[in-house]
């Protein structure tokens, strides 16, 4: 269960609130990389861990303070939403510069939420829980955590770049070093899984059971005989250690498929039932004739 | 751009079909793990690839291989649903055993395609484009590649284990080979970046700039002071190689957060704009006096 | 910020694990009357509250609360897919009343989560970010709030008579409780702010502005003449005590809307823009002729 | 069954067409708060009453009205977008503060439309048929109501702030109007029903059946014992009469779940499965070593 | 604006109210192939229609008889729910026959809607504004509409096949005929305008502008040289009667797309943007070395 | 299976980068109208198609084709984002026409894609699968693919009016060019399916069983006796030669539906249950008395 405290986790400031950063904001709040997501997933991950109860305690641990993340960025677009246009007429009134700010904000920041954040990303786009990934598959996890940490770092450097307000820099700076941090994190827990013999995951299935000639073979369907793009995956030992990188031309093995005619209570059309009689058909044409 | 063969990749053969397994197939095909969000993953990620153009080649490469997977996919699905029945009366005529066939199936198999897959996962919600993710930055979209093989391959080992027909057992071990392949292509596109040294994702970003007290720090939220959960990830040197991890215990460095009364022309209510005057308030009450 | 504790709010017990049940508790964890929605929408609202500060106090109480709730229904679902059926040939070598139990199972705890809980409700549909209302407005949104948990304690009742396994029954009952308080806990609110007083929401807005003959008018469509529904609403006072509840029949007052012709670089079809020539047309015909 | 008249139920002038308000107004046609969702939600509503028949007969009734509003909203969006700009081309000839309209459109008016209201809201997200709330409790469907005529008439008022347009101010003056009779009129339903004996909602549940302590205790999760707000909720008689709010500290009733371990057939990490083995693992690093 | 009667366009009997058969009928309420589609597809079109006003006013006429259906339907839905089971207790002290009901229901007729229609599809998802259509050209908008009323038709067919209640095929029989006049109405429309003249659509355009080697030419994609489907689409005049038909093989004549190096400031990988330095990377490698 | 080659399918070329352009492209990629839409379409109507395989073969070609347009236009997207600003601060400092382009561009192109293109439309929604329609009744999926055509070649025209950079009107020249050739195509299979005599579709159900009165009435919902819009679609022979249009004014031959009873364990108010106690109420009143 959980507890809060009033006070934030970091100090947030904003020296001069800009609207449109305020829905550059959404992106890191309800966004596929944002901070409801992974406060979720890390959750979820917890609720439904099968296995070492320490990942479960961890993974709590983590969760629970991105709660917090997605409060700070709360605040951080009410404060930047702060003397907001509210009409369209006040904005045509002040001087040019200023005229291109209701274009760029999100009018449901004015319309809907009252100069406040909403659950949703830079386009109005809601949170959606399909993000939330949960394999029970520790491994799988660990990288879909890996990825949601690392597009999430991108995102946060790339609003630090967009803004020269120093508050902003400074939160965003320490959101940074927490993602550099979970990033080590999630990392960490893949090399007491064994690291790279992890893969491939799920390591409990029986590789004897794979179909052996493809699951080492580069498959190229590049139809120029010379156009393979060589590299690490094109030769030498695969990066688990259990098989041998090498080439393998595209190729059809499974013949064309062939499905059985319609059932007649699908109600397709007759000509697709009876398809000899489709070229003596065509007497009340589309209108050519 | 793109040829095709009217050929299927590998083979797939159903020997006794079963809706209800044709549904499960639905989510390999547009559900978040699926082959509809891996092939327009890599498609796009090579579409936008900015630097080095081998990784544009070889995720085209890929991408193109995918979408014989759908294909293949897609394929099952529909040899699965041959005979399938298509009214309750019909239904509740057979023996109680296929009693249950109808309840297990996805209704719209028989209403919507005709017996045909969709591009929806094995609930029926469609195939959402936020799962396609490219991010500008290889190595986190590496991460999500490995992560998508790895959710991916576990998807396809579960559904080889709720079937026991022999042509869809190696159709799955088939693609099960593939994922296998495929996570370690990803993985041997991040050893070419540096492994580890990629952290953290962005390395273009100055972790001089970063707040650093907290950037290799395990921030614990359990409120009983002893139940940090100890691993690799609390001490010793950061798996990025840059920092020492330790731990830290969660505390509010940020305050209680002020944000200005309501502007007038966003409605809030009036007691919300003066908020003296609300306990002299309530003289027409909800109810109670 | 937040902390959290590895124990549950409230004990979680399933006698009998059943993995029906658990895809129904989903539609508490991620349906729109679920506990997802409640501890965001309660979160949001703290964090744009904008006037007296106990309202953004307490609204951060329960949001907290709320999400010890995820968890203890996350639990649940868990611990009711324990032992659940993981192949359709195991499913079908059972007796026939456990062969239905796999088409009533939702597939993804099976495919997709492992046995565990995820971001979704009882048909799979994803958590969405728009159920979470936050207005700006403290009245509209107590009102949301009571609705949610009206609704939330509507979908717990139900939950509790699906089931007769002693500990969900028990755990229903418990958050049963919390229902009751949360929808007293707003209507508190909503009677400091004035109770009916509130109306009409905003009360900030000059309802001189209003345009009068319809504010407090039931209009009625019904063509019959005689067909009116009477009830409180349709005389006496207004519940606001701001207006006298009539009755008006509905009727035109605004004419017939008139659009000007296409823009020609939209290009409308061009007898859309040349309306004219339509009737001379229709040489080329779609095939009657 | 329906009717219509090609005639509006109320004026719908644009003085000044202006597509950045044609966006806005799309909030409240294809939005959450818009009058696609309160349309159908009295309609569903009404189709599914089960009781009084009065009640249907009025949902039926108010909900045919909010066709018409969709239909003056509709027309508005179509005649703020008359003269809108087409091409960037043009946009940049234009003098500066013009130069910002296009950015602020929604472009798929130009796209999609040809300038034309869609069902969608102010930022081009689908109306999505999850908002439309009939949950069989009469009382519950009030509050719903009740919240979306707040929720729509604060999103009417803000609107009604960002235009001066005179034909505009006054068709929302019509709406705001029509959203202030709409709340009374489900109020007023509420006031038939027992007023605040409706509560908890649903009245037909035993109250003995849930867990006693917890129905009219405010829960504090506040980590500072000293934090907890005070008001209305946390002293004196329940709103609903049937109990006395008191406060109550947060605490863990629950223990710590446990899990079993996974079901080998859903394919966990191997380490999940035989946690023992796990601190010897890690032979084949992820690269530290 | 609109009028109502509260009497049904068509009598909706059920003899035996079937809870399967309930959820089957949601694809026609909320489905993309649904009612609410059309309705709102219709309203939109005649809301927005700029040309011959005729089109607006007949648009205007079938979108409100569509709402008598999405009536009709919700009403056939709730009295197939009358008697359904509200528990799994229940639902497994019945004969097996019945125990497949509730695996086979829509669990949120049961826990969301309390045995009534939603504005959901056969599998709950909601219904999506994204499907209503209206692009301001008449000759799309007609085709859209003439592919509604195709996939609503087959649906409601399909759904005749899957029932023997001899109320709901009565039902469905009215439904069906509806949908055979209103392909004839939008095809009428096509006449008026010329038929297969109205091609390509938007007419408007000059198709001197067009890329002219390609706008007759079936591509083939076809690997195999000899692969190439024949049909009335390789030969003859084409259907619009403005070119011929012929086959050209696709042909790559746009060379390779050439990006340049990514922005610093948008944070790609350091080797992305100095992809010499990549060969000699490695140095601390992910695991393997 | 699928192959593909390095190089364009056409020409992509841009003199002058427009991030505004490059948001309005989107629609062309991710939208409904735009070309993943039609790829996936065309694609899953092939691996579905039963009855003629010719059909199958010719999807495929056109479906392979499609995929080398969303190529095509996300490197229109990447190209058009060159140079584009990467933060607010700079954007100010430019001059105050470049002042409006962040407003009006996508701001996750720089925030989540690092200047490339995504799965999503011009105002940020993600492709949906919904949009992919294969019903299994060849004559809808033509209309529905005439349909696709359609919209989407209005789509590129106007894309072509909004854009005066070269390149960008040569590519959208072909693009218009493919699709008038393959509205022309599905047209052509419509005419070998026999044109007109396709209608109604499904042509494979009796339409002895329709309700025989309405299958070819035009239905008027207008209250006015003399307002019904006179057309084709009002008399002679209809459209697919099986009847006579005209013309049937709306009545109510339903009846009123009338509900059971709520089920007690659904929890309505005791209210529905007991309707007769309902006046005597209201002795707890909301608040007006």
């Amino acid at each position: 269960m959980f507890y809060h405290d009033k006070e934030l986790q970091y100090k947030v400031r904003v020296t001069k609130p800009n609207p449109v950063f305020a829905r550059m904001l959404q992106q890191a709040i309800g966004g596929i990389e944002g901070e409801i997501r992974v406060c979720l997933q890390y959750m979820f991950q917890a609720w439904g861990q099968r296995g070492p109860v320490k990942y479960r305690d961890m993974l709590l641990e983590t969760g629970t303070e991105e709660m917090a993340h997605i409060e700070m960025l709360a605040t951080a677009v009410a404060l930047n939403l702060e003397g907001a246009p509210m009409s369209l007429k006040e904005e045509m009134s002040k001087d040019k510069m200023i005229g291109a700010v209701m274009g760029g904000m999100d009018p449901r920041h004015v319309l809907s939420s009252g100069l406040a954040a909403m659950a949703v990303d830079a386009n109005g786009v809601p949170f959606n829980g399909s993000w939330v990934v949960g394999s029970g598959n520790i491994a799988a996890d660990m990288y879909a955590n890996v990825m949601a940490e690392s597009t999430g770092r991108v995102l946060a450097t790339r609003l630090w770049e967009a803004t020269d307000d120093p508050g902003m820099k400074d939160m965003l700076a320490f959101l940074i070093a927490r993602d550099t941090m979970h990033q080590n994190q999630w990392l960490a827990v893949l090399e007491e899984l064994g690291g790279l013999d992890c893969h491939p995951i799920p390591n409990s299935f029986p590789q004897s059971q794979e179909v052996k000639d493809f699951n080492y073979a580069f498959v190229t369907t590049n139809i120029r005989g010379d156009g393979t793009p060589l590299g690490r995956w094109t030769e030498g030992p695969s990066m688990d250690g259990k098989g041998e990188f090498h080439i393998r031309r595209a190729e059809p093995l499974g013949g064309e498929p062939k499905l059985a005619a319609p059932d007649p209570r699908g109600h397709a059309q007759t000509e697709q039932m009876t398809s000899g009689g489709l070229v003596a058909k065509a007497k009340h044409k589309l209108g050519l004739g």
